[in-house]
């Protein structure tokens, strides 16, 4: 049984008189996932995830694979540390022979032998070296579609926003290798869709829009972004022919669409969380690292790649801007740390024993739901109230909250009060169900109106 | 389906007229994983885990995940890059006031404002610094075990033997905190066991022996060694007292038995492969960062921790390289990448026809085989003759595997060669004998004889 009173989940502590200071820097998910234990801060930019949030990442981790592996990637790790060399071979590194991007942001570190090495935010140079070390591989082998989940590092200048903005961050990227045009873009359109499936899945309302392919270097991009107040790109869509972009496509000065001209009074900008992106590289880094496939007619020719990363731990600390209130936490139904917490009696209360044998009862029939094994918690700090368990579980987010305890259960006839954080109901349930219940918001999430779906228009 | 055809595993490419050089810091298990495409060398001692490997990867922190847990550990992450102001205060950076190890193997970063990062091999600085920024805490908290499993870093001056002794490495690390010495000694005995526990499941055979304290300033430390001859390890049993030690405990000259004061003519020596370790730091790390304990006569303490290792990139590797032979991987049951291969008819063969359909039904009856599901991969390179793919199958150390195209099938009689690695038999079975033996030797992998289990002395 996960018990919460063994949790460890260290609430923030603000030190008498402290005023806050750099508002600037902070955002609602950042002070509710203080607030509640879920990260602390180690230093600027980086922090500690504590064991609930750990939960929550390894279930974003987990999805991630299920919806990479559907497309046939193979999940694989390269080291964090990457040879300078490479990032010289291919102009990232501004030694090469062209860099459109300064390396400041990059961390690196240089062993006792001399040799310096990046920490990266990004490993095209990597996985391309890996690819050329076979090269020429045979066009018979392809696609080839490799992808980790690992840390990242971005030097920044001023993080903020907690995890969404980190010096240090969990990232998936997926590397793509094909054997020409044709072929790199149909992989592009299955990465989208596998995308598009996933965001669908987790359940924030997102949207799609075309992107700067900057510092990468590539031809074709596009971004995921949640909307929100928060975000720091700005997303414009042009009424006039319904086309989505990051404003950075426009350029400072230029305000004309770059598809039908239409000007900027047709234009409805949102600001927005860049929460994933996708990008066709074309021969960037194959070309300078050699990485090369042999085509049927014997010739080798540089691989066409494409990226296309996800920011875990943003991905759910802009879940939780978006879904949340002031003071209360919500998650991303899949992505909840518990779906369901049980509260039980207040030790010495008059409903303890005609209401405590419930408590195991519930818990094991509930391991027995679809979408409930361990997925459950027990709120057994019983020298508090159920009242301010109940606050502090609504201000967790757990989805679906079940108080054993209540007055009902003293009288002989069972009775649990449910309270659906999805759907904001809050019901006094027999025990049967109550089972049916949460069966019921958990078996067909994508079907729970709880959340509202975006639709998505699918450009590429 | 898992197939074989579509895993990226690219083999070692030996250029032509190579000789091999520096024979002395390469081992079998680095031949054999770079040969058959599980690691492929990035730099000096940092290595690109591939897909097969990265499934054994999994496995592996999945087993630690449930016997950490089975002790109420709870994991989280600490962030990689830790304050180098953390590892002055405890004195390990070389300006604090204790130094007992020099600070070459650290590898640092320094970010654009200034501040010095630590890559480091362990984390006892930055987990006691969370513990401090919520102290002192009150005794009822206690005991708090917290882990993590995260890439570590090592500068080695001669990195060696693959992953072993790479510069870097995933590391489980576990830190507890207890209110005093004695309750700190109850945690150390729970995690031996259940260190003990996992070790017996893995099946590899192991020795602990008492280790040497050394830069890490604790009190008690036991390690945990896999017997082999590329052991950096030396490790003493002295016959009289039964004590098994590493020698580092003995020192330089001294060649008396610390216990019963037995000569060096009653000590057996064998090497070893550290692959796990556990130290009682007392307060070492707790009273320099302030981690307190607030005690029932309301007084504040340092806290008692302890801290637990064990290298989860490098027990595979040591894994590999206990249990194989020159030719041919033998994995660890529990973490060979796959459990089941199916090896199916060549194309173009008589046997194909009748043949060919038995795969999918092989496939599928076995899926729903306890310890199969999502287990089982299909080499379907079927331009290659079965001879050739079990060749393959059996370097790769498939624990079982299974050809389905054997002459028997073509006949009417369905028949099956099953390979068992495990027992070294191979043995010709109906398809239900086929199924019913390879889940019995997967129903209970501990009590399969094939892979030897030492008994070990569980003595602190």
């Amino acid at each position: 049984m996960h018990r919460l009173s063994k949790i460890f989940q260290p609430a923030l502590i603000i030190p008498k008189n402290a005023t806050v200071k750099n508002q600037d820097i902070t955002s609602k998910s950042q002070k509710l996932m203080l607030e509640q234990g879920l990260i602390r801060q180690a230093g600027n930019g980086t922090f500690h995830v504590l064991p609930l949030l750990q939960r929550s990442v390894e279930k974003a981790i987990n999805l991630i694979d299920v919806h990479m592996q559907s497309i046939g990637a193979q999940k694989l790790t390269l080291p964090l540390l990457t040879s300078a060399e490479l990032w010289k071979k291919s102009g990232r590194l501004g030694d090469g022979h062209s860099s459109n991007s300064p390396p400041t942001e990059l961390l690196q570190t240089t062993d006792r032998h001399g040799k310096m090495h990046i920490l990266g935010p990004t490993h095209e140079e990597s996985i391309t070296a890996l690819l050329a070390t076979i090269a020429p591989v045979s066009y018979r082998q392809f696609p080839i579609r490799l992808y980790q989940i690992s840390t990242k590092f971005r030097d920044e200048m001023k993080p903020r926003f907690g995890l969404m903005r980190a010096k240090e961050f969990l990232m998936k990227d997926l590397y793509t290798f094909d054997v020409d045009r044709t072929k790199c873009r149909q992989t592009y359109e299955e990465v989208n869709e596998a995308y598009d499936r996933l965001f669908s899945k987790i359940g924030v309302p997102f949207v799609k829009v075309s992107g700067d392919c900057g510092t990468m270097g590539g031809s074709i991009s596009h971004e995921y972004h949640f909307p929100s107040e928060v975000g720091e790109d700005e997303l414009v869509q042009c009424v006039r022919c319904g086309i989505r972009s990051n404003s950075e496509l426009f350029g400072n000065l230029s305000q004309q669409c770059k598809t039908c001209h239409g000007k900027s009074e047709d234009f409805e900008r949102q600001a927005g969380i860049e929460v994933a992106h996708a990008f066709i590289l074309e021969d960037r880094y194959t070309k300078a690292l050699g990485a090369t496939c042999l085509h049927p007619n014997g010739k080798p020719a540089p691989l066409q790649m494409g990226c296309y990363g996800i920011g875990v731990t943003r991905l759910i600390a802009a879940g939780i801007e978006v879904l949340s209130g002031e003071k209360e936490i919500r998650w991303p139904l899949p992505l909840a740390p518990y779906r369901v917490c049980i509260i039980t009696p207040k030790a010495g209360s008059k409903e303890e024993l005609a209401a405590g044998p419930w408590v195991d009862r519930m818990y094991n029939n509930l391991q027995a739901v679809k979408g409930c094994e361990g997925d459950i918690i027990v709120d057994d700090r019983d020298q508090l109230t159920i009242g301010k368990r109940l606050l502090d579980a609504r201000k967790l987010g757990y989805p679906l909250i079940v108080i054993v305890g209540s007055k009902a259960a003293t009288i002989g006839e069972e009775a649990f009060e449910v309270h659906n954080l999805v759907d904001g109901t809050e019901r006094t349930l027999s025990f049967v169900d109550t089972l049916a219940s949460i069966s019921a918001v958990l078996s067909d999430p994508e079907k729970d109106p709880g959340y509202l779906k975006m639709k998505v228009e699918t450009q590429i």
